[in-house]
This record gives structure tokens, sequence and C-alpha cells, in this order.
């Protein structure tokens, strides 16, 4: 049996960066004492989820790649020997941003990046100011652990997006993510809102024959603008098996940092029951690739 | 609010043809008298589940479009003002049959129809040998009572399918099904293959904004070959709301008949909180249409 151990970081975060990424640096010794092997911190695990507003001012957080906060956690990953998900604010150019996750090896090498592809614009979530879509696509990345299939956020609400890195060789999805609940909401709206995340990330594990590993913030942060209520981020990070199993989910109001353990060779066994490509009409998808066929 | 009344016939089969569509007729016309405007069945709800073995008597079981039987199901629909989703094993020539579903429209008329793309051919699935794939591709199917996205079964499991159809329009998506587990999976492995199906449809709900209705044959049919211990069709239809929450489950091991009301006006608010449509990155699609990328 091949197994992978995953460590999850679901925080609660401050204004204050060097206190969030000192916090994520502890836990990230503590979880590859305990055997991780691969860790997944939540979106823009570093800063508050800034989006909130938008503020021309927050550009300021952005970094690049080659910044030494990202030095910090590649000397993190060589200390540890752990594979590190990241995720940060990139700036790759003035006037040019991302949100991008980056994979580092266990040897503090930079193994790939991923640019979120699919950006929201909600009220309160406004990423569509902060951030470019991404322009890599949909690749797989190779690690020590295995190929990773890295997404971000609004991304888990895409089957294109799961079954394209599935298709690319990912043998697990990693989805660091920060979502939540307005307070303006009824508390069956919120519970229809967390479900429904969960159930169609679950739905790609499923389709794709592959685990999936959502991290999640957790904990509320205000709206500086005061224009809502501010995000309640509900937390509830999971890892499910490849047929949509919940492995582990953490709660919805804490902090959690765990250690979960995925077969990674019960995915091959899956695909043989539920041969799912072996039947794909590649030749009746095109219409994938349109906006609307009606 | 528009609502939808949609009558689903969870169904017991025998080998007896005229006893398994006198007795849907039936259920059609209490459905109707209840006021179901929409009637979904089973898949190949007239017959046993005759594709656990593989013999070419069986084909005898197919009917032309123009056969009585059909003819049966639009006097039906006339009769009880109702839109009926029939499934049947289609004969389109000598040496070509597909699995296929009608819609048939309240005034007995043929709406449309759908040939199942995807096919299954599992141990005592063996439907690859008794149909061929369909060639219409995956188009709604305008009706009185909205445009239905109507696909069948193993089409479940496959995202692209359900995206394909609410790409076109489709206001619902419908599958009919005949799913069940062989007694020789264990309790748990039972549990989490029906957790899966319900969850991967579920998942096409939410990641398009549509309700989902899934109609699956119940109890156990023996393998005539003796091959396997036979099929224990699971039961549990159910329906599903735009954000993949449950209106209606039936019971795993028994026959249902029922009116869920679907609140078809929701799908529009839902789509507005979450335009997953607005983001979709078509220009980062085109390996879809690919068997593999790696």
């Amino acid at each position: 049996m091949r197994t992978l151990n995953v460590g999850i970081i679901q925080q609660r975060n401050s204004e204050n960066i060097l206190e969030n990424s000192s916090r994520i640096a502890n836990k990230i010794r503590e979880l590859s004492k305990k055997g991780a092997q691969l860790i997944v911190n939540q979106e823009l695990h570093d800063t508050l989820y800034f989006c909130q507003t938008e503020s021309v001012d927050e550009f300021d957080k952005a970094i690049q790649l080659n910044d030494e906060r990202v030095k910090f956690y590649q000397g993190l990953a060589r200390e540890t020997k752990t594979v590190l998900i990241i995720s940060l604010f990139e700036k790759r150019a003035s006037g040019l941003y991302h949100n991008t996750a980056i994979v580092i090896e266990k040897d503090g090498s930079l193994a790939g990046k991923y640019r979120k592809m699919h950006i929201p614009d909600d009220p309160a979530y406004y990423e569509k100011f902060y951030f470019t879509p991404g322009d890599l696509g949909f690749h797989a990345i190779d690690t020590s652990v295995g190929r990773l299939g890295v997404l971000v956020c609004w991304d888990q609400w895409y089957p294109e997006a799961a079954r394209l890195m599935a298709l690319d060789g990912a043998e697990v999805l990693i989805y660091p993510t920060a979502i939540g609940t307005e307070s303006t909401d009824s508390p069956e709206e919120q519970q229809r809102q967390l479900e429904a995340w969960t159930v169609v990330q679950r739905g790609h594990a499923v389709a794709n024959g592959v685990p999936v590993i959502s991290v999640n913030r957790v904990g509320h942060e205000p709206d500086p603008s005061k224009a809502t209520n501010g995000i309640t981020f509900w937390g509830s990070s999971f890892v499910a098996g490849p047929q949509g199993e919940i492995l582990y989910r953490a709660p919805f109001d804490k902090e959690a940092t765990e250690i979960v353990k995925i077969d990674m060779n019960r995915s091959d066994q899956v695909r043989r029951w539920w041969p799912f490509f072996r039947d794909r009409r590649i030749d009746a998808y095109s219409g994938l690739t349109s906006r609307y066929l009606d």
C-alpha cells in the first residue's frame, strides 16, 4: 500500500503577515514530525482575505516568486523534508497580478506553479479587481510524493478544471480555498452553500477516481469598507477518497492542524471498477469550448 | 413561483412486459390525478434489466420508435395530460440497437429523443453488447413543462454530459437509471457506491445550477447465467435542487410512486449567486476533447 500522509493547516488569520506565516511554519514543523509528506495550506494563507474591498493599496501585499517570503517556505520545505503547497498574491509585473499556488519540493526547489484560472467576483470577493486569470492552463505537477493537480478555490466549482488535471495525470486534486458566509444569509442557506461546496468537490473525486484535498481558512474577517458584515470563513477543510468518501473533515469554526492518510493505490482499483475514462465521448464534447449552445 | 410537479416511478420488475407496463400505466394515472406534470420512469422500465448476460435472443425485446408499445405510452400521455420520459431498447435497424429515452408531450406527440451516449460494460452490465453508443449528441428537448436535459444511467458519471445539456439550455437534468450492487461487495463498499452515485449527480446540479431527477429501478433480479448473484437494484431515486440539495429520496428497497415539487425559478437565483457560467475558461478547455493528456 502506497500511503500519502497529507498535512492540513486550517488557520484563522490576523492582519500581521509575520505572525500568520510564523504560525504556519510552526505547524509545518509539527506536521512534519508527525510524518506528513505533503502539507497543504489555505488560499492566501499569509494575509487576511484582502479581496473584501477594492483598494489599490492592497497591491502592496503582492510578492514576486523570488521574494524572501517564498524563500522562507523553500527553507521550511528543505528543513522539514516535506512537499509544500503555498498560495500567494503574485506580482508578475507592474499592474499584472495573479492568485498563484506554488509547489515546493522537499529539497526546497520549486516543483511548479499554477495561476488560478477561474477568478470570481461577488460582493466581498472582488478578485477580478486583483487577479488576472491564469495563463498557464491546467497542468499537473510532478513531485516526489506524486503528480499533483493543484487548483485554487473558485476552480473547485468547475468540473472542467478537475477533469483536465485528471487527464493530465494528476493523482490527487488539491484546492487551497478561502470561502465562507455572510451573516445576512439564513442559517439554512449557509448550510446549503457549505454542503454544495463539499458535494461538488466530492463529485470531482468520483468522476475522476482521484482523492481530493480541500483546505479552507476559518474565522471571521471584517469588511474594511463596512459594506457587508464581513466573511465568516467556514473551515470544514476535508479530504475525500476516489469514490468521494469523506476521509477527514475539519471543524467549521476552529483551526485544524491534522494529518490524513490517503491510500494512493486505491484510485487504480476504483478506476477498474468504474472505468469512466474508457468511455468518454470525446467525439461529442466539442461544445464544451463554447460559451453557450442554445 | 413556477413549480414543476414531477412524478417518479421506482419499480420492481418481473419478466412479464405487459404486467410491468400495465403497472406503470396505473401509476401514471395515479400521479396525474395527484397533479404530476412530468413523469420520469426508470431505465428500460418495461423489461427486466436483460444486460446481465450476453444473449442474442434478448434482441427480441427491442422495438422501433413507431411500435405499439410507444403508441401505448403516447396514448397515456394524451389521456393523463402529462409529459412522459420513456426509456426503451430501440431497434433502429437489423443489427443496430440503442438505449433510447423518448420524451412524449402531453398531447401524445413525440417531443424528442436521446440515445444514450456513454455505454458501460462491466460484469452483469454488458451494455456494449446490446447498445451502439448514441449518435445524436447532447441536446435538450423543449416541452410544455420546460426544456429537458434527458440523459441515461452511465451518462450520470460524466460531468461533460451534464454540462453540455446545461449549455444547451436544459432547465433540469433527468436520468432514467438501472444500477445496483452485487452481493459479494461488502456492505461498506455497497454504501460507498450508492453515496458516490448520489454525490456525483448532486455535483452536476451544483456545477450547473439546475435540478436533477434520477429514477432508478429497485429489487433483486437474478443473473440468468448464474455467473454472478444477480443485481440488487438500489432504488434511492432522488430529486436534487440547483444547489445539490436533496428534495426527495426514495427508499433503497421498496417501490416508490411519488410527486416532488421543484421550484423552477430557483435556478435563476442560484446562478446569480454562483455565476459559474460567467467565468468558464473556454479558451483553455480544448483538452477535454482528448482521450488523455499525459
